[in-house]
Protein backbone atom coordinates (compact mmCIF):
# COMPACT_ATOMS: atom_id res chain seq x y z
CA UNK A 1 0.00 0.00 0.00
CA UNK A 2 3.08 2.64 0.52
CA UNK A 3 5.13 1.71 -1.95
CA UNK A 4 7.20 4.77 -3.70
CA UNK A 5 5.63 6.14 -6.47
CA UNK A 6 7.82 7.62 -9.26
CA UNK A 7 7.24 11.80 -8.87
CA UNK A 8 9.78 12.49 -11.32
CA UNK A 9 8.95 15.60 -11.95
CA UNK A 10 8.94 16.93 -8.01
CA UNK A 11 11.88 14.72 -7.41
CA UNK A 12 13.88 16.95 -10.02
CA UNK A 13 12.63 20.00 -8.63
CA UNK A 14 14.50 19.30 -5.57
CA UNK A 15 17.53 18.52 -7.43
CA UNK A 16 19.66 21.52 -7.90
CA UNK A 17 21.28 19.92 -10.95
CA UNK A 18 18.42 19.07 -12.28
CA UNK A 19 17.37 23.02 -12.30
CA UNK A 20 19.88 24.09 -13.49
CA UNK A 21 19.83 21.45 -16.29
CA UNK A 22 16.41 21.31 -17.26
CA UNK A 23 15.17 24.70 -16.05
CA UNK A 24 11.76 25.63 -16.35
CA UNK A 25 8.63 23.54 -17.05
CA UNK A 26 9.60 20.61 -14.60
CA UNK A 27 6.18 19.50 -14.26
CA UNK A 28 5.39 18.26 -17.44
CA UNK A 29 1.44 16.41 -17.86
CA UNK A 30 2.83 12.81 -16.13
CA UNK A 31 3.51 14.59 -13.03
CA UNK A 32 -0.05 15.46 -12.25
CA UNK A 33 -1.40 11.69 -12.35
CA UNK A 34 0.87 11.13 -9.29
CA UNK A 35 0.36 14.22 -7.55
CA UNK A 36 -2.97 12.82 -6.24
CA UNK A 37 -0.72 11.10 -3.90
CA UNK A 38 1.10 14.09 -2.67
CA UNK A 39 3.39 12.19 0.14
CA UNK A 40 4.55 10.11 -2.41
CA UNK A 41 6.92 12.82 -3.12
CA UNK A 42 10.05 11.45 -3.19
CA UNK A 43 11.20 8.38 -5.73
CA UNK A 44 13.21 6.38 -3.21
CA UNK A 45 13.68 6.22 0.18
CA UNK A 46 16.51 4.41 1.81
CA UNK A 47 16.97 4.07 5.19
CA UNK A 48 20.33 5.28 6.43
CA UNK A 49 19.68 3.51 10.01
CA UNK A 50 21.08 0.39 11.22
CA UNK A 51 18.86 -1.83 13.68
CA UNK A 52 19.96 -1.12 17.23
CA UNK A 53 20.94 -4.40 19.49
CA UNK A 54 22.90 -5.42 22.38
CA UNK A 55 24.90 -6.91 19.62
CA UNK A 56 25.88 -4.22 17.74
CA UNK A 57 30.17 -2.99 17.49
CA UNK A 58 30.88 -0.06 19.75
CA UNK A 59 33.59 1.90 21.29
CA UNK A 60 35.66 -0.05 22.85
CA UNK A 61 34.74 0.52 26.53
CA UNK A 62 31.27 1.58 25.93
CA UNK A 63 28.22 -0.63 27.74
CA UNK A 64 25.92 -2.65 25.42
CA UNK A 65 22.61 -1.43 25.18
CA UNK A 66 19.72 -3.33 27.58
CA UNK A 67 16.46 -4.34 26.24
CA UNK A 68 14.44 -5.71 28.97
CA UNK A 69 10.86 -6.80 27.88
CA UNK A 70 8.00 -5.08 31.16
CA UNK A 71 4.94 -6.36 29.31
CA UNK A 72 3.57 -8.57 26.81
CA UNK A 73 0.07 -8.49 24.77
CA UNK A 74 -0.38 -12.59 26.21
CA UNK A 75 0.03 -11.96 29.66
CA UNK A 76 -0.52 -7.71 30.12
CA UNK A 77 -2.46 -7.10 26.65
CA UNK A 78 0.22 -4.79 24.98
CA UNK A 79 3.84 -5.30 24.68
CA UNK A 80 6.54 -3.32 26.06
CA UNK A 81 9.80 -2.78 26.56
CA UNK A 82 12.45 -0.86 29.04
CA UNK A 83 15.50 0.56 27.00
CA UNK A 84 18.92 1.21 28.69
CA UNK A 85 21.37 2.66 26.40
CA UNK A 86 24.94 4.50 26.14
CA UNK A 87 23.84 7.48 23.61
CA UNK A 88 26.42 7.48 21.33
CA UNK A 89 25.01 3.28 20.44
CA UNK A 90 23.96 2.32 16.79
CA UNK A 91 23.66 4.92 13.81
CA UNK A 92 23.60 8.01 15.96
CA UNK A 93 24.38 11.76 16.16
CA UNK A 94 27.44 13.67 17.97
CA UNK A 95 26.14 16.56 18.58
CA UNK A 96 28.72 19.57 19.46
CA UNK A 97 28.38 19.47 23.00
CA UNK A 98 29.98 15.56 22.89
CA UNK A 99 33.23 17.13 22.31
CA UNK A 100 33.18 20.79 22.96
CA UNK A 101 32.31 22.48 26.54
CA UNK A 102 29.26 24.84 25.70
CA UNK A 103 28.46 23.64 22.37
CA UNK A 104 25.06 23.10 21.45
CA UNK A 105 23.50 19.43 22.58
CA UNK A 106 21.31 17.72 20.29
CA UNK A 107 17.93 18.69 21.58
CA UNK A 108 18.91 22.12 20.62
CA UNK A 109 20.00 22.07 16.99
CA UNK A 110 17.62 24.07 14.76
CA UNK A 111 15.24 21.93 13.43
CA UNK A 112 16.39 23.20 9.76
CA UNK A 113 19.34 21.76 10.30
CA UNK A 114 18.07 18.10 9.94
CA UNK A 115 17.09 18.21 6.93
CA UNK A 116 19.46 18.71 4.33
CA UNK A 117 21.37 18.01 0.79
CA UNK A 118 22.93 15.04 1.16
CA UNK A 119 26.35 14.91 -0.89
CA UNK A 120 28.26 10.98 -0.59
CA UNK A 121 31.69 10.72 -1.62
CA UNK A 122 33.16 7.14 -2.31
CA UNK A 123 35.93 6.28 -0.86
CA UNK A 124 35.07 2.56 -0.72
CA UNK A 125 37.80 1.96 -3.45
CA UNK A 126 40.68 3.27 -1.14
CA UNK A 127 39.38 1.98 1.82
CA UNK A 128 39.13 -1.71 0.38
CA UNK A 129 42.82 -1.73 -0.14
CA UNK A 130 43.48 0.50 2.87
CA UNK A 131 41.53 0.34 5.91
CA UNK A 132 43.43 3.80 7.39
CA UNK A 133 41.86 5.68 4.67
CA UNK A 134 40.69 9.09 5.36
CA UNK A 135 38.74 11.70 3.05
CA UNK A 136 41.19 13.89 2.20
CA UNK A 137 40.45 17.01 0.64
CA UNK A 138 41.86 16.07 -2.48
CA UNK A 139 38.82 13.38 -2.47
CA UNK A 140 36.46 16.75 -1.34
CA UNK A 141 37.44 18.60 -4.32
CA UNK A 142 37.24 15.99 -6.81
CA UNK A 143 33.90 14.95 -5.57
CA UNK A 144 33.68 18.97 -6.79
CA UNK A 145 34.33 18.77 -10.11
CA UNK A 146 32.27 15.72 -10.67
CA UNK A 147 28.88 16.98 -9.30
CA UNK A 148 29.45 20.66 -8.81
CA UNK A 149 30.34 22.55 -5.88
CA UNK A 150 28.77 21.58 -2.00
CA UNK A 151 25.21 23.39 -1.78
CA UNK A 152 25.26 25.62 1.49
CA UNK A 153 23.44 23.81 4.05
CA UNK A 154 24.93 20.17 3.19
CA UNK A 155 25.28 17.34 5.05
CA UNK A 156 28.70 15.29 3.58
CA UNK A 157 28.53 11.72 4.10
CA UNK A 158 31.94 9.34 3.49
CA UNK A 159 30.89 6.04 1.96
CA UNK A 160 33.86 3.77 2.91
CA UNK A 161 32.37 0.48 2.43
CA UNK A 162 32.88 -0.14 5.77
CA UNK A 163 29.16 -1.04 6.37
CA UNK A 164 29.23 -4.43 5.02
CA UNK A 165 31.10 -5.58 8.25
CA UNK A 166 28.47 -4.04 10.48
CA UNK A 167 27.31 -7.82 11.94
CA UNK A 168 30.52 -8.79 12.46
CA UNK A 169 31.69 -6.66 15.74
CA UNK A 170 35.21 -7.62 15.61
CA UNK A 171 35.82 -6.88 11.75
CA UNK A 172 34.14 -3.32 12.26
CA UNK A 173 36.41 -2.17 14.74
CA UNK A 174 39.42 -3.95 13.17
CA UNK A 175 41.70 -3.95 16.52
CA UNK A 176 45.43 -4.84 16.10
CA UNK A 177 47.55 -6.39 18.22
CA UNK A 178 48.01 -3.66 19.95
CA UNK A 179 44.58 -2.36 20.53
CA UNK A 180 44.95 0.38 17.58
CA UNK A 181 41.73 0.40 15.66
CA UNK A 182 42.03 0.88 11.91
CA UNK A 183 38.98 1.88 9.80
CA UNK A 184 38.32 5.21 7.39
CA UNK A 185 37.70 8.41 8.57
CA UNK A 186 37.76 11.97 7.53
CA UNK A 187 40.84 13.64 7.65
CA UNK A 188 41.75 16.39 9.97
CA UNK A 189 42.24 18.49 6.97
CA UNK A 190 39.04 17.80 5.38
CA UNK A 191 37.56 18.47 8.57
CA UNK A 192 38.74 21.89 8.53
CA UNK A 193 38.41 22.43 4.52
CA UNK A 194 34.77 21.52 5.02
CA UNK A 195 34.44 24.11 8.43
CA UNK A 196 36.25 26.95 6.88
CA UNK A 197 35.67 27.28 3.20
CA UNK A 198 32.30 25.25 3.01
CA UNK A 199 28.79 25.93 4.54
CA UNK A 200 27.61 22.16 6.45
CA UNK A 201 25.38 20.89 9.04
CA UNK A 202 27.17 18.09 9.60
CA UNK A 203 29.13 15.21 8.18
CA UNK A 204 28.25 11.78 8.66
CA UNK A 205 30.49 8.44 8.15
CA UNK A 206 29.52 4.75 7.72
CA UNK A 207 32.18 3.79 9.95
CA UNK A 208 32.48 4.16 14.32
CA UNK A 209 33.95 7.47 14.05
CA UNK A 210 34.49 10.82 12.13
CA UNK A 211 37.83 10.35 13.11
CA UNK A 212 39.56 7.47 10.86
CA UNK A 213 40.62 4.39 13.79
CA UNK A 214 44.14 5.14 14.47
CA UNK A 215 43.06 8.65 15.80
CA UNK A 216 45.15 9.48 19.27
CA UNK A 217 43.54 13.08 18.94
CA UNK A 218 40.17 13.11 17.62
CA UNK A 219 41.17 16.23 15.57
CA UNK A 220 38.36 15.85 12.80
CA UNK A 221 35.80 15.58 15.84
CA UNK A 222 37.28 18.39 17.50
CA UNK A 223 37.53 20.58 14.06
CA UNK A 224 34.01 19.49 13.22
CA UNK A 225 32.12 19.98 16.40
CA UNK A 226 33.96 22.83 17.91
CA UNK A 227 32.50 24.64 14.92
CA UNK A 228 28.90 24.07 15.55
CA UNK A 229 28.36 20.83 13.30
CA UNK A 230 26.98 17.52 14.24
CA UNK A 231 28.28 14.32 12.88
CA UNK A 232 25.92 10.72 12.48
CA UNK A 233 27.94 7.78 12.63
CA UNK A 234 27.22 4.20 11.77
CA UNK A 235 25.51 5.55 8.53
CA UNK A 236 23.58 2.43 6.73
CA UNK A 237 23.37 1.86 3.05
CA UNK A 238 25.39 5.04 1.58
CA UNK A 239 26.06 2.70 -1.35
CA UNK A 240 22.77 3.01 -2.56
CA UNK A 241 22.42 6.85 -2.58
CA UNK A 242 23.59 9.15 -5.39
CA UNK A 243 26.49 11.08 -4.79
CA UNK A 244 24.48 14.09 -4.89
CA UNK A 245 21.13 15.42 -5.67
CA UNK A 246 18.97 13.78 -2.21
CA UNK A 247 18.19 14.70 0.50
CA UNK A 248 19.31 13.80 4.03
CA UNK A 249 16.24 13.58 7.09
CA UNK A 250 17.83 13.31 10.09
CA UNK A 251 15.49 12.01 12.80
CA UNK A 252 17.74 13.23 15.71
CA UNK A 253 17.52 12.92 19.66
CA UNK A 254 15.36 15.02 21.35
CA UNK A 255 16.44 13.97 24.96
CA UNK A 256 17.37 16.70 27.54
CA UNK A 257 21.06 17.58 27.41
CA UNK A 258 21.41 15.44 24.56
CA UNK A 259 25.43 14.84 23.84
CA UNK A 260 23.99 12.85 21.22
CA UNK A 261 21.78 10.12 20.51
CA UNK A 262 20.29 7.25 18.56
CA UNK A 263 18.69 8.78 15.01
CA UNK A 264 16.32 7.18 12.26
CA UNK A 265 18.23 8.98 9.44
CA UNK A 266 16.32 8.59 5.98
CA UNK A 267 17.94 9.62 2.81
CA UNK A 268 15.04 10.28 -0.04
CA UNK A 269 15.33 11.73 -3.56
CA UNK B 1 23.30 29.94 8.74
CA UNK B 2 20.67 27.11 8.14
CA UNK B 3 16.99 29.37 8.44
CA UNK B 4 14.50 28.16 5.89
CA UNK B 5 14.34 30.00 2.44
CA UNK B 6 11.57 30.51 0.88
CA UNK B 7 10.99 28.19 -1.98
CA UNK B 8 7.58 28.66 -2.58
CA UNK B 9 7.47 26.61 -6.21
CA UNK B 10 9.07 23.36 -5.31
CA UNK B 11 6.91 23.56 -2.30
CA UNK B 12 3.53 23.85 -3.63
CA UNK B 13 4.98 21.19 -5.81
CA UNK B 14 4.62 19.02 -2.53
CA UNK B 15 0.74 20.18 -2.36
CA UNK B 16 -1.63 18.52 -4.11
CA UNK B 17 -4.37 21.21 -4.02
CA UNK B 18 -1.46 23.40 -5.22
CA UNK B 19 -1.04 21.22 -8.17
CA UNK B 20 -4.52 20.82 -8.87
CA UNK B 21 -5.21 23.99 -8.76
CA UNK B 22 -2.53 25.93 -10.43
CA UNK B 23 -1.55 22.98 -12.64
CA UNK B 24 1.29 23.64 -14.57
CA UNK B 25 4.39 25.82 -14.57
CA UNK B 26 5.10 25.96 -11.37
CA UNK B 27 8.74 26.54 -11.37
CA UNK B 28 8.60 29.87 -12.76
CA UNK B 29 11.78 32.23 -12.74
CA UNK B 30 11.35 32.94 -9.00
CA UNK B 31 12.12 29.37 -7.64
CA UNK B 32 15.42 29.29 -9.89
CA UNK B 33 17.53 31.68 -7.51
CA UNK B 34 16.71 29.75 -4.45
CA UNK B 35 16.93 26.72 -6.07
CA UNK B 36 20.84 26.47 -5.59
CA UNK B 37 19.79 25.17 -2.15
CA UNK B 38 18.28 22.21 -2.76
CA UNK B 39 18.03 21.40 0.50
CA UNK B 40 15.58 23.74 1.41
CA UNK B 41 12.94 22.89 -0.46
CA UNK B 42 10.54 23.11 2.37
CA UNK B 43 9.40 26.62 3.39
CA UNK B 44 8.56 25.70 6.96
CA UNK B 45 9.73 22.87 9.22
CA UNK B 46 8.24 22.43 12.67
CA UNK B 47 8.95 20.35 15.38
CA UNK B 48 6.47 18.30 16.02
CA UNK B 49 8.20 16.55 19.00
CA UNK B 50 8.32 17.33 22.71
CA UNK B 51 11.80 17.67 24.62
CA UNK B 52 11.88 14.06 26.47
CA UNK B 53 13.46 14.23 30.14
CA UNK B 54 12.55 12.57 33.48
CA UNK B 55 9.71 15.76 34.29
CA UNK B 56 7.55 14.78 31.17
CA UNK B 57 3.86 13.54 31.66
CA UNK B 58 3.69 9.68 31.45
CA UNK B 59 0.85 7.08 31.69
CA UNK B 60 0.18 6.37 35.13
CA UNK B 61 2.67 3.18 36.22
CA UNK B 62 5.28 4.21 34.10
CA UNK B 63 8.42 5.38 35.32
CA UNK B 64 10.17 8.18 34.44
CA UNK B 65 13.29 8.43 32.42
CA UNK B 66 16.70 8.53 33.66
CA UNK B 67 19.64 10.31 32.12
CA UNK B 68 22.69 9.55 33.91
CA UNK B 69 26.13 11.52 32.69
CA UNK B 70 28.93 9.33 32.43
CA UNK B 71 31.52 11.93 31.18
CA UNK B 72 32.12 15.18 30.87
CA UNK B 73 34.68 17.62 28.31
CA UNK B 74 36.01 18.96 31.58
CA UNK B 75 37.20 15.62 32.92
CA UNK B 76 37.09 13.08 30.15
CA UNK B 77 37.46 14.99 26.95
CA UNK B 78 33.89 14.11 26.04
CA UNK B 79 30.66 14.64 27.24
CA UNK B 80 28.10 11.76 27.20
CA UNK B 81 25.29 9.94 29.04
CA UNK B 82 23.46 6.73 29.57
CA UNK B 83 19.21 6.66 29.14
CA UNK B 84 16.89 4.46 30.31
CA UNK B 85 13.19 4.24 29.45
CA UNK B 86 10.18 3.08 28.87
CA UNK B 87 9.34 3.17 25.23
CA UNK B 88 6.41 5.00 25.43
CA UNK B 89 7.50 8.35 26.97
CA UNK B 90 7.66 11.24 25.11
CA UNK B 91 6.42 11.85 21.67
CA UNK B 92 6.19 8.50 21.17
CA UNK B 93 5.44 5.84 18.23
CA UNK B 94 3.24 2.53 18.77
CA UNK B 95 3.89 0.00 16.64
CA UNK B 96 1.58 -2.42 15.67
CA UNK B 97 3.25 -5.32 17.99
CA UNK B 98 2.38 -2.62 20.70
CA UNK B 99 -1.30 -3.96 21.46
CA UNK B 100 -0.90 -6.68 18.25
CA UNK B 101 0.49 -10.12 18.65
CA UNK B 102 2.78 -10.52 15.93
CA UNK B 103 1.91 -7.42 14.70
CA UNK B 104 4.94 -5.14 12.75
CA UNK B 105 7.63 -3.96 15.55
CA UNK B 106 8.49 -0.26 14.54
CA UNK B 107 12.12 -1.31 13.58
CA UNK B 108 10.74 -3.22 10.81
CA UNK B 109 7.88 -1.15 9.50
CA UNK B 110 8.07 -0.01 5.72
CA UNK B 111 10.79 3.04 5.71
CA UNK B 112 8.23 4.71 2.75
CA UNK B 113 5.17 4.96 5.81
CA UNK B 114 7.75 7.31 7.11
CA UNK B 115 6.97 9.93 5.16
CA UNK B 116 3.21 10.64 4.90
CA UNK B 117 1.12 13.30 3.73
CA UNK B 118 -0.03 14.75 7.30
CA UNK B 119 -3.69 15.62 7.79
CA UNK B 120 -4.56 17.62 10.82
CA UNK B 121 -8.46 17.52 11.84
CA UNK B 122 -8.82 20.42 14.67
CA UNK B 123 -10.69 19.37 17.93
CA UNK B 124 -9.30 22.07 20.01
CA UNK B 125 -12.63 24.41 19.80
CA UNK B 126 -14.72 21.02 21.36
CA UNK B 127 -12.10 20.27 23.78
CA UNK B 128 -11.68 23.64 25.00
CA UNK B 129 -14.99 22.91 26.16
CA UNK B 130 -14.96 18.72 26.84
CA UNK B 131 -12.02 17.45 28.11
CA UNK B 132 -12.97 13.95 27.21
CA UNK B 133 -13.63 14.84 23.25
CA UNK B 134 -13.43 12.91 20.70
CA UNK B 135 -12.50 13.09 17.12
CA UNK B 136 -15.79 11.56 15.23
CA UNK B 137 -16.41 10.50 12.26
CA UNK B 138 -18.59 13.43 11.41
CA UNK B 139 -15.17 15.32 12.42
CA UNK B 140 -13.45 13.53 9.81
CA UNK B 141 -15.98 13.86 6.85
CA UNK B 142 -16.26 17.77 7.99
CA UNK B 143 -12.59 17.80 6.92
CA UNK B 144 -12.84 16.33 4.07
CA UNK B 145 -15.48 18.56 2.85
CA UNK B 146 -13.35 21.37 3.47
CA UNK B 147 -9.82 19.66 2.21
CA UNK B 148 -10.46 17.16 0.21
CA UNK B 149 -10.62 13.31 0.30
CA UNK B 150 -7.60 11.76 3.18
CA UNK B 151 -4.91 11.47 0.26
CA UNK B 152 -3.77 7.68 0.00
CA UNK B 153 -1.09 7.06 2.25
CA UNK B 154 -2.00 9.93 5.14
CA UNK B 155 -1.18 10.36 8.46
CA UNK B 156 -4.41 11.55 10.70
CA UNK B 157 -3.18 14.02 13.55
CA UNK B 158 -5.83 15.43 15.92
CA UNK B 159 -5.16 18.61 17.24
CA UNK B 160 -7.22 19.07 20.35
CA UNK B 161 -4.86 22.14 22.35
CA UNK B 162 -4.10 19.47 24.59
CA UNK B 163 -0.40 20.55 24.18
CA UNK B 164 -0.72 23.63 26.14
CA UNK B 165 -0.73 21.38 28.77
CA UNK B 166 2.22 19.45 28.32
CA UNK B 167 4.52 21.00 31.20
CA UNK B 168 1.96 20.58 33.31
CA UNK B 169 2.03 16.76 33.94
CA UNK B 170 -1.33 16.85 36.42
CA UNK B 171 -3.27 18.86 34.14
CA UNK B 172 -2.21 16.91 31.29
CA UNK B 173 -3.58 13.57 32.99
CA UNK B 174 -6.16 15.29 34.17
CA UNK B 175 -7.29 12.14 36.62
CA UNK B 176 -10.26 12.52 38.53
CA UNK B 177 -10.79 11.64 42.18
CA UNK B 178 -11.90 8.12 41.15
CA UNK B 179 -8.30 8.25 39.13
CA UNK B 180 -9.95 8.05 35.68
CA UNK B 181 -7.92 10.13 32.89
CA UNK B 182 -9.80 12.82 31.01
CA UNK B 183 -8.62 13.61 27.28
CA UNK B 184 -9.48 13.63 23.95
CA UNK B 185 -8.73 10.96 21.81
CA UNK B 186 -10.09 8.73 18.33
CA UNK B 187 -13.40 7.44 19.08
CA UNK B 188 -12.91 3.78 18.06
CA UNK B 189 -15.67 4.10 14.92
CA UNK B 190 -13.03 7.25 13.82
CA UNK B 191 -10.53 4.25 14.18
CA UNK B 192 -12.92 1.97 12.21
CA UNK B 193 -13.63 4.54 9.43
CA UNK B 194 -9.88 5.49 8.99
CA UNK B 195 -9.31 1.52 8.55
CA UNK B 196 -11.84 0.14 6.85
CA UNK B 197 -12.71 3.15 4.44
CA UNK B 198 -9.72 5.16 3.60
CA UNK B 199 -6.14 3.90 3.16
CA UNK B 200 -3.89 5.62 5.70
CA UNK B 201 -0.49 4.91 7.85
CA UNK B 202 -1.27 5.91 10.85
CA UNK B 203 -2.74 8.82 13.43
CA UNK B 204 -0.91 10.89 15.73
CA UNK B 205 -2.68 12.84 19.46
CA UNK B 206 -1.08 15.50 20.71
CA UNK B 207 -2.22 13.79 24.23
CA UNK B 208 -1.39 10.61 25.92
CA UNK B 209 -3.18 8.00 23.92
CA UNK B 210 -4.63 7.53 21.17
CA UNK B 211 -8.20 6.64 22.93
CA UNK B 212 -9.20 9.03 24.93
CA UNK B 213 -8.72 9.44 28.75
CA UNK B 214 -11.84 7.60 29.96
CA UNK B 215 -11.28 4.80 27.56
CA UNK B 216 -11.15 0.94 29.15
CA UNK B 217 -10.97 -1.16 26.34
CA UNK B 218 -8.66 0.85 24.54
CA UNK B 219 -10.88 0.22 21.51
CA UNK B 220 -9.11 2.96 19.04
CA UNK B 221 -6.05 1.18 19.64
CA UNK B 222 -6.54 -2.01 19.22
CA UNK B 223 -8.55 -0.90 16.12
CA UNK B 224 -5.56 1.03 14.47
CA UNK B 225 -2.67 -0.94 15.69
CA UNK B 226 -4.39 -4.38 14.57
CA UNK B 227 -5.13 -3.33 11.39
CA UNK B 228 -0.96 -2.31 10.77
CA UNK B 229 -1.17 1.17 11.59
CA UNK B 230 0.86 3.00 13.80
CA UNK B 231 0.10 5.60 16.51
CA UNK B 232 1.99 8.54 17.24
CA UNK B 233 1.38 10.20 20.70
CA UNK B 234 2.29 13.45 22.40
CA UNK B 235 2.82 15.20 19.51
CA UNK B 236 4.01 19.07 19.98
CA UNK B 237 3.30 22.43 17.76
CA UNK B 238 -0.04 20.58 15.84
CA UNK B 239 -1.42 24.33 15.95
CA UNK B 240 1.52 25.77 13.42
CA UNK B 241 0.82 22.70 11.08
CA UNK B 242 -1.83 23.43 8.14
CA UNK B 243 -4.52 21.27 8.06
CA UNK B 244 -3.77 19.43 4.71
CA UNK B 245 -0.51 19.87 2.41
CA UNK B 246 1.87 19.02 4.62
CA UNK B 247 4.20 15.78 5.14
CA UNK B 248 4.69 14.26 8.11
CA UNK B 249 8.52 12.96 8.67
CA UNK B 250 8.95 10.29 11.51
CA UNK B 251 12.26 9.47 12.56
CA UNK B 252 10.91 5.98 14.33
CA UNK B 253 11.98 3.61 16.27
CA UNK B 254 15.08 0.90 15.18
CA UNK B 255 15.65 -0.99 17.88
CA UNK B 256 14.95 -4.70 17.72
CA UNK B 257 11.71 -5.67 18.82
CA UNK B 258 10.54 -2.45 19.26
CA UNK B 259 6.99 -1.84 20.60
CA UNK B 260 7.58 1.87 19.82
CA UNK B 261 9.82 4.55 21.45
CA UNK B 262 10.63 8.06 21.18
CA UNK B 263 10.06 9.30 17.91
CA UNK B 264 11.92 12.53 16.53
CA UNK B 265 8.87 13.51 14.07
CA UNK B 266 8.63 16.80 11.90
CA UNK B 267 6.30 18.38 9.71
CA UNK B 268 7.00 20.48 6.45
CA UNK B 269 5.60 21.93 3.49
Amino acid sequence: MCAPLVMDAVNRALSRRAFLGAGLGLLAAPALAQAEVPGKAFRRVVDLTHELSPEIPLFPGAEPMRITTLVTVRQNGYYGNRLDLWEHSGTHMDAPAHFAEGGLTAERLPVERLIAPLAVVHIHEKAAKDPDAQVTVDDLLAYERQHGRLPKGAFVAMHSGWEARWRDPTAFLNQDASGTLHFPGFSPEAAAFLVEEREIVGVGVDTLSLDFGPSKDFKAHLTLLGAGKYGLENLANLAQVPPAGALILVGGPKHRGASGGPVRALAVW
